[in-house]
């Protein structure tokens, strides 16, 4: 049960630099937060194993299930690569991608060899062509699968097919970072059911990449620690395994927020390994499974916050990579518009004893 | 007509830092984009002038109606002052504040006459109590009016009624901030369908406020120029008035998002006069037509983004006050979440052509 009186807090986190205002007088008992608007892809019928080779038969008109790969924007790989054995996961080009691969980089390349600053670039006005990537990782051939119903190795090659591409975006000069996003459920931007994630290569350093490296590097320069090596609180941990920890971070912005954090400090996702994505694999399949049987199957986002590419290795003693998992709950208003700052009805220790005593293993 | 040609770019403001992706591939035409949810409140009924006496029977259960009072919390002002005429305006307290007044405020208050620098804080995790203000304004008594429903006298008592309890709030020294805004319709935050406006004072500088410091410094130290002075380009104005300009920002974040800047270089909202009240009011009733009118009703939210008080002289140079309208027409989904970077499919030239050219005085 979560602890019935608290009173209102403002804290401010050590890796954006963001303030949250927690007000629990101003919601239910964290127990009873759900969502209003739980998603609508169904749950597999029971007995129908995913690693089933006898598909349900494809939704129509979704041209993302097995069958319909005709109808999609170019495929950049497969897994598993064999073209003869059915594929598991596809990883193809967005049909209306925001940036284009087609069009000319902007100018501003580093010469080869030379190190970039976060972000280099003089401030003020710019605009420069659209140029970028914009790819989709289709997870499952299946219409009626959702990303935890995988088993643990299937969540794992998902991850290794992000890290796979995000290398392969890497070694275009002119992207200086790749977003890895998902979004599940309409109102978290979903425009397909179909379980699927996306990545956006970005011919500069996104703003809020450019903020929290400014505040860890802060930090570090007055305490000579990683933000976020040093997260080791126990009120917030929900779940640990040999290589990461799964928290409610101190300063989350939206209630029952979750950040899976490398408990080694290493800068950039990309650089995973087998076992690393195993055990992750795991870890993000446990968690979004508790978000869904605690929230009611909510619409959320997960995003894969790591380093820009080429960064100098001054940097690196501060950036370290995790994985931030938002459920869908609230409304944003005026006040988190125009002030960037959260009101959260749940503290963060709530949600995660919450999420902690949950078991999801029957 | 909007140009139909156009290719993705991506563009940096000058005020925040931050990037947007320009991508008028994946939408139909600006024209074309239109409101899903339009907002509820009715307009009133043909002949019922707003300043009439004769006041429509108060909705049910509207504790914001003209007679429902007692079921507010308490009141701070209203307008007029005289309680003999019936109120226009009321300044009250929020029922749920999200921060609260009676709470002991956090000690770092600075000794009197000091000046803080736009977050004097050390950096890292901070907790402080949840002290601070979080009041409503009132905009109406009557629950079938807009605010753009009023005249431009009524509008602009409703942005005195905002500097007015904005001064008073800066008075107390724990309060760094009040972030006055608007949600208009339940998709934007609004719980209450009765026209009101918020303002929250906090204990501590907003993130975006920091960094829309920084951000507008930097420039000022490398260009001397303040960047919301800067902004006269013919493209983007969607309406002037002797002391305000409209228009759609070169890197708006948001399709259609309007900014109403003051032609003069003044820090501080809370300092607006009378005349210049009036101006901006008609202004202001003008733009939120304009968008009603172009978009179907759409939810939006406005903002003021003023300076912090008791800011040092020196920053005064490069904050310039300003207001920021934005309609909701999409949704938010992992990258924009992730990257702090918006992906807008109007460019702002197309969106403020289409506005300027709009006629509402039918």
């Amino acid at each position: 049960m979560a602890e019935p009186s608290r009173t209102s807090e403002a804290r401010r986190d050590a890796v954006f630099g963001r303030w949250v205002v927690f007000s629990p007088a101003r919601s239910r008992r964290p127990t009873d937060l759900k969502s209003h608007s739980p998603t609508t892809n169904p749950s597999p019928s029971p007995g129908s194993a995913v690693a089933d080779d006898a598909l349900a038969p494809p939704k129509p008109a979704c041209p993302f299930c097995a069958g319909r790969e005709s109808e999609c924007a170019p495929q950049i790989f497969r897994v598993p690569p064999d073209a003869t054995a059915p594929w598991r996961i596809r990883v193809i080009q967005n049909l209306y991608p925001a940036l284009r691969r087609d069009v000319e980089p902007p100018p501003s390349v580093l010469p080869e060899g030379e190190e970039a600053a976060p972000d280099g670039d003089e401030p003020g006005e710019r605009a420069v062509r659209g140029f970028g990537f914009h790819d989709v990782v289709i997870e499952t051939p299946r219409h009626d699968v959702r990303l935890w119903d995988l088993d643990a190795e299937g969540v794992r090659d998902v991850l290794l097919a992000y890290a796979e591409r995000v290398r392969q975006l890497g070694e275009h000069p002119a992207v200086k970072y790749v977003q890895v996003f998902k979004n599940h459920g309409a109102s978290a931007g979903a425009s397909m059911a179909h379980s699927h994630s996306q990545m956006l290569g970005t011919p500069f350093v996104p703003p809020s990449v450019t903020t929290r490296l400014n505040c860890m590097k802060e930090i570090f320069d007055r305490s000579g620690n990683c933000s976020l090596c040093e997260t080791r609180s126990k009120d917030i941990l929900i779940s640990e395994t040999p290589n990461f920890s799964a928290i409610v971070p101190f300063a989350a912005s939206y209630p029952f927020e979750i950040w899976i954090i490398p408990r080694q400090h290493i800068s950039y996702f990309h650089e995973i390994d087998q076992d690393k994505a195993q055990d992750l694999g795991s870890l993000l399949k446990t968690m979004l499974q508790k978000l869904s049987k605690q929230l009611n199957d909510p619409p959320f986002n997960f995003m894969i916050h790591s380093a820009p590419f080429r960064l100098s290795s001054s940097c690196l003693p501060y950036t370290h990579w995790f994985l931030q998992i938002v459920p869908q709950l609230s409304t944003i208003g005026g006040f988190e518009l125009g002030s960037g700052c959260y009101i959260n009805p749940v503290f963060p220790e709530d949600a995660a004893k919450i999420l902690r005593e949950l078991d999801c293993s029957v």
